[in-house]
């Protein structure tokens, strides 16, 4: 068994990659950090997982943790001081957080944080799972993608690669539960503030922003300028992306079909709809998938793109372990075969 | 007191008519019609009712009914049926359904459903209160806007009117709750189907795509095709209209917040947000306002305006009332004084 | 006009005074006070009163008040220390909170705060309004019940005046919305951490115990010990009292039926729904109605009370304008005359 | 591997067999019978399963099915019209229904329904895996049990059994989630009928009353007459059942703890959390847990008892697996490993 720890246990996202790695078969929990709770049972904490995982949650303190994975699921602005060159020769690091997802000038435009890790930012690996499969196998230090951004991006990098979409159009209107604003105390996630309404939220500033658009080039190979606009939905769980773009002259249905079966008829966590099913997130909930709909509207020359994964999962924990299973050359779906949950 | 009946009182719109007629303070309510439900207690169909409005239901039957205002809550396709020139004769009639909003060609090729009221179209007037208040005053019969309509044309005609925005550009992404899916039993209304979970529908199909686009026209002037795509929301009341559209060059915040004070500075039930705040349909549900906000995103040279009502009051009952008011030479807020109700 | 203020006006309870008290006809708000916000406008605290109520909070300060009626919407321990007689001289008090509820002795034991009003207990008048009417029209001061409260003893005082609930039996099991926790942070108001689930709270220990005990001798004349279990229900609004109690032999739902007519057939804020229909918690959510519903189970010699109410309104906000009502000599229902509203 | 049938699957106690059915390690589905909708893909009915499970449905006719184990998921009355001694000479059933739970007298009396399987009432054993695992090993034909029976019986069975608890004195306060009604369509699991409001149901008269009364005799050894109510939440998953019930003289929670833990210390799904914390739903949703927990109110002599499972695992599918698993012979957790799924 590999010995895998987690820093920053006892968030959300931490807490879901607990759930998943207790079930993989072949990685050991060695250690549990947390700030808040250190010195806690983390059945106390969490008590789903009472006689599960019991154990105790330690500092966040990388000396003590020995482990061949480390996930690190802080804020952002904390993996950057402390991943080291020195710590990747002999942990592999899979960092849930911002801080090696994007260049240093669009971490500092965005972020207004100061970005420690400079030095490392290029060999961090992107960890698109899809787009980027051979680089994660050989990676030592991942960047883990956003919830958005994954969602966005594996809708929208085929379509752009393809160059049938008109670059200047794009507009992603995205739609997430509660748990993507994390288990931090705000007024914003207070029940009775957020259930009941439906809001949008960083209108023009979202830090997912350049992180969509700089991927786009990187996987799709072409400079793109969008719009992307969240909205905060009553619901625990789930990533919706509606996205806009208007199409070249004559691109159809089939096209658009044609070219997403091209790049993800043969992946697992990819479900093509087409154009008569739409993604919904409920059909997603509790698995690493990510559905795919579409429809030309010819009235308007505009392809409608709704995709839908589970922002805990492929949008989070479940595609950090995907990616640690390609980093440790394991079968690729391995502890991530359930099947959604419906109606939960 | 006037006397006002209606047909269709026990669907949520008639039942939300109700709750407003009730503390209206000139009307009586001498008619609740209901095809399910006829001699049933009307309190007994809506419990909360109980003490307050004791009438019983009786048929569908406009023989059966005398009243100054008659207010049709029923599907699509019955009133063009029974709304005849003697029947406008004798009473003021407020049509929620699509029958008289629009075209009699956009009514075939969207609805598909015969139209038998084509001779009233004309005098049917379409009852958006802001923008058309004088020809309210003196109509007899009114095409009542639908929700998400209502929303999206107090947004956007101030901006197509003054031709800031590109006319091929935009887009409206709206949300909603369920009660506009009404009471009328479908699996998709079934409570685990849509608790939990955020889905599109209608795309590119939905009916309130040419009611928007006839009334820009009407309205703002112009000539307009657009993509609306609407969600169903996991919440009971509230719209959410997130629209797109491209600005011409060198538009502003300023330029924005100045065209809608222009128009809507002096009304009531508008109430413009500006470019810090961010509507959310938690601060309008209970209430006939409609709430807008705007920003400006100077990246990609769109605007993004966010606005919200309750779909059951400004964009169903409450704004019915507003345009029995105007007909009637009241006050205009006359019975809709409540302000919203948070958190419900 | 009457001068109202409101101590506390930024917490749910003062947000709903402030609504209710919005469109009294007689009486004008003249200051909101808040510890949280204070200089800040109220309608940016709580944005659906934009337009409507633009006041700017002042600080907690009691010597910049002058007004005739004052609301007290603190937590627990604080209207202790600043009712003096000396205010109560020139102002009418209504204690939103706890301490003027009980008897020192049953504050102490419970609350463990200490208490600092103790001579004042016996001028502090409690607004049970249908109880104790007569008293609370003379009173300078109001001790305002609880929510579950109210809705434990509308339906139990009059079974145990009548003598015909064994005094050992009594069992109440109720559920409430979580705006009953108040707008103040904490992990147990996380919107993902109540949402989607229930649970159960203050087993044995909860605070409403004594004050339901304590009245029950008060009004019903008897000395009861009853099990009181609170429990949170994913919904913002509503309380729900399931209670128990084993039958005097030979006691019938008529008897019950007619021991609850004797007590309340004339009052217009408790609805009897009798045998055959159920009270729930939407059927009078945004009103001031307690919904009262019964049935009498003749294999096991119990009646079970299921009883509504809207916390924030009978259980708060609105029996404390009844009461503001009755102190002032006005119509009992002045402000009071929505019907609820449905579905929200 | 082994071939399973499930006659119904297209309903949701049919839908959570199927997941938990595809991911178990010895069985293959076979055979998906459905009345609404043979001839569809299973994927089309619920599109979580999409890539997954794309089995044509079948009609319910046992003569097309041949399968070693059948899971009979259809209103009651149906399994007792079907079930043959021939049908169990040749395969296992399971069946959820209420057929061959009760005897047949309460059946009678609570169900209204005429029942046709007399003969294999004795043959039948009841599927409470934790306290009929002997019989289960060798059982044919298993009446897997009700969702708040089963929440029911766990907590009281050990308390009865071992005579610390007053038998007239029990009663049942039951709270579920929307699922526990079904995916049939009624205004009562309308989602704007039944969100944001609680009410209780079936008072006095719900067919689980006598299926807890008999298999408390039946398992603890005592006649019971209890009440039982139970109430809808506005949530997806989830029963928790809050137990109250008078205790002998002298009974401490150390001596309740002693009880529990004699039965249950070596029962995987059953976490005792014991008189410190108390039982959530949130903590089992998604796996086959009963949580209990308890106190003792020394002021009223009362024990009140906690318990939370969540309805379609260990009250429905997930114990009929467990079942299955007991009958086969193998390992009795297999399939059924996951952790809760938090926050969802």
């Amino acid at each position: 068994m590999m010995k895998v720890a987690i820093l920053g246990a006892t968030g959300y996202v931490g807490a879901e990659l607990v759930r998943l790695l207790y079930r993989h078969p072949k990685v050991q929990l060695t250690h549990l950090s947390s700030h808040s709770y250190q010195s806690e049972s983390y059945s106390k904490v969490y008590p789903h997982f009472k006689g599960l995982v019991e154990e105790v949650c330690i500092e966040d303190d990388l000396n003590k943790i020995d482990a061949d994975v480390l996930f690190i699921a802080l804020p952002h602005g904390f993996a950057s001081k402390i991943v080291t060159p020195a710590l990747l020769q002999k942990t592999k690091v899979i960092d849930m957080g911002a801080d090696f997802r994007i260049s240093k000038e669009a971490y500092d435009n965005w972020y207004q944080v100061e970005h420690f890790g400079e030095e490392l930012l290029e060999e961090a690996i992107y960890g698109l799972s899809e787009w980027n499969r051979e680089k994660i196998k050989s990676a030592q230090l991942i960047a883990n993608p956003g919830c958005y951004v994954t969602c966005s991006l594996l809708s929208l990098i085929p379509l752009v690669k393809e160059k049938v979409i008109d670059l200047e159009s794009i507009i992603i209107d995205a739609k997430s539960g509660v748990t993507g604003a994390g288990r931090g105390l705000s007024i914003g996630s207070h029940y009775t503030e957020c259930n009941e309404s439906i809001k949008a939220y960083g209108l023009t500033t979202h830090r997912h922003t350049p992180e969509i658009e700089e991927k786009l080039l990187c996987f799709g190979g072409e400079n793109v300028t969008l719009t992307f606009t969240p909205h905060l939905v009553p619901m625990n769980r789930g990533i919706l992306a509606t996205i806009y773009g208007k199409l070249k002259a004559g691109v159809t249905n089939e096209h658009i079909m044609h070219i997403y079966k091209k790049y993800y008829k043969d992946e697992k966590f990819i479900r093509l709809l087409g154009d008569t099913a739409v993604a919904e997130t409920r059909w997603v909930k509790g698995s690493n998938f990510c559905d795919i709909s579409f429809k030309v509207d010819e009235r308007t020359g505009r392809v409608i793109i709704v995709s839908a994964l589970d922002n805990m999962i492929k949008g989070a924990a479940g595609q950090a372990v995907q990616n640690m299973n390609l980093m440790m050359g394991w079968q690729e779906d391995l502890g991530l075969e359930d099947a959604p949950i419906f109606p939960a």
